[in-house]
């Protein structure tokens, strides 16, 4: 065990006071983990929209003070009571989707969304309804579980996985949310190789959707994406064509387009931003009679999706995903050796570094059209 | 061949002259089949929602003057140059989602919506985009390909199955649409084995799903109706619950309220309403990480569906059938041996018969509440 374990760790953590406020560094007393808890050193950290999401106050049930963060990659540095999964010193990430491998939803077989530790989750709390975090006495929310905005935070053992320690935890916390999405949106689905498809939005999502759906042998991968600057990035990841929907001739709707230049429609598509309006045209421009569309993106607070039900009547099929159906415990160890060997793409991503005192700049980073993803330093 | 064969038959048809007016007994000229056709003899048909549907204006895609009917049952009595799927003296049973076994659709594996005769169907006329029905010279369109309210009537010959001649016309006229699409929709979904399932409307569509669920061995079947009466059928037919969304506490929603009596969600929902709100209500009843819910219902015209994105970001799926995904040619007379052994019910849906000359009071049977199907006698 480590000389701090079951000490309180006083750390720097990037503490977001309020809606709508930048995070503000801040010395914070992180108490030690409980049963079945896990204290991490994270090292780095990612930072994705959803953080924003709740940053920016768009969140309705965002609560503050908190310490966002969920693409974390860092080491234990101690366990609570009865934690068997992971041990001191070993290198892990996160993991927003928790898998306890006994709910109900764990158990069914058919879906990744663990139900054990996600009411307290939701209410920026650890299982035990009370935080690890405070400020001088004063509780600052956990998010997401996970919380990789401090140099050390406390997480439920179903909420962690632990991996190859050769990999570079500077890439590899990107598994903890985005390029995992991604990956499970792709390679969860039947039929993908040989198949068309279509991605609206080319973020880090988008890529990585992208990058998979050429890595399983789609035959035609369509880009779609407002801003031009992101063909070149589409192609290189293994889009075959680009298509930008603000270069249509005026009228055109870009579900219209893309059903005309694939002779009916896409046999596969994926929002990958969030907007329902795009979640629309991703379903619409699906192939009648077999079409899937895949909703990756989150949307905003209150915004519906709509379309009328004779596209679902004649053979369109309307699904989604989260953290790409993965089962983190079980299925994060293997991502990384497919990186390790060269069958995973997660470098490709990093276009940007931040030292830890500069995390609102990699927030401004991330709204700049030539960042996929932002890796923050945390020591 | 018959002695008809080659000649214009006269003979007596129901004729909507205009949206919204009734339907009136006339005498129609038929023409012969030509290349690739099939003049059948209307024995039998039933009268669906569908029908009313373009009858009363409400279709926008209604053409008149038209002769209606799309659930019939009949005998061949000559068929044009090159037919060879099917003879003069065959039973046989129109098909409104044709089956050319050539198309891009057909060929695919995926889907039942042939797309050989789709156009020409849709303008209300046949494959060669003339009609084959005038009054005094006056062009009559077709209807969806089938035109069952005539005593005769033409048909492609990818949209007609010749079916075991010991069968009763009168029964298995209805496989023509309403108790085929139900079947198709539950059958071909993997997993309702041991599954839970809500229906929601209980007319001819949704009790046929409650009926085919029974049979493939749904674990629960809950069936969903505002009309009270209709908790005797469906239970007749397998269903082991019965909710009525009119008697739920006020403001309670039919879908949290099934989430809660099934601790999280239905397994599988289907809509067989037509009703855009109870097609959310449907959805939304999921379970979340695997439910799916399926779209039968068609809607008025330029009506949509809405939900949140999160139902199906959190593992809920919408899809939809027509004709239950079936291939008409190809699994049609498998139905009819099926309901000959007894493992399909058609008889219990026969709840009215009108003669041909009452055919509006047909229509009239429809709404109300106790009719499940009216047949009519073309004699």
């Amino acid at each position: 065990m480590s000389n701090t374990a079951g000490q309180t760790i006083k750390c720097k953590a990037a503490v977001c006071w309020g809606a709508g406020q930048p995070l503000k560094i801040e010395e914070v007393e992180v108490a030690p983990p409980q049963a079945h808890e896990v204290r991490i050193k994270i090292l780095y950290t990612g930072i994705c929209h959803t953080d924003e999401y709740t940053r920016s106050g768009k969140d309705p049930e965002g609560l503050f003070p908190v310490i966002l963060g969920h693409e974390g990659g860092g080491v234990v540095e101690s366990v609570g009571e009865g934690v068997t999964s992971v041990a001191v010193g070993d290198h892990v990430v996160p993991l927003y989707t928790a898998e306890c491998r006994e709910c109900k939803f764990c158990k069914s077989g058919k879906t990744n969304l663990c139900g054990k530790v996600r009411t307290t989750q939701g209410q920026g709390l650890m299982p035990d309804s009370t935080s690890r975090f405070t400020i001088k006495g004063q509780k600052i929310h956990h998010f997401m579980g996970t919380s990789t905005f401090s140099q050390y935070t406390v997480v439920a053992d179903v909420s962690v996985v632990a991996v190859n320690k050769t990999a570079p935890l500077e890439k590899v916390c990107l598994l903890g949310c985005g390029i995992t999405t991604a990956w499970g949106a792709v390679v969860k689905q039947q039929g993908i190789k040989g198949s068309n498809v279509a991605v609206f939005g080319c973020g880090a999502i988008g890529l990585g959707v992208i990058s998979t759906a050429s890595i399983v042998g789609a035959s035609r991968i369509i880009a779609v994406d407002t801003n031009p600057g992101k063909e070149e990035w589409a192609k290189k990841m293994g889009a075959t064509e680009f298509v930008n929907p603000a270069q249509l001739p005026e009228g055109k709707r870009i579900q219209d387009h893309l059903v005309e230049i694939t002779d009916g429609g896409l046999d596969f598509t994926f929002d990958a931003t969030g907007n329902v309006h795009v979640m629309r045209a991703a379903l619409e421009a699906c192939h009648k009679g077999w079409g899937v569309s895949t909703v990756i993106g989150v949307a905003a607070a209150g915004q519906e999706i709509s379309t009328r039900p004779f596209q679902l009547v004649t053979g369109r099929t309307w699904r989604g995903t989260a953290f790409g159906g993965v089962k983190g415990r079980t299925e994060l160890p293997g991502l990384v050796e497919d990186y390790l060997k060269g069958n995973l793409k997660i470098d490709e991503y990093v276009t940007h570094h931040r030292k830890f005192a500069e995390i609102n700049e990699g927030f401004h980073d991330m709204h700049a059209g030539d960042c996929i993803r932002c890796v923050v330093d945390m020591s």
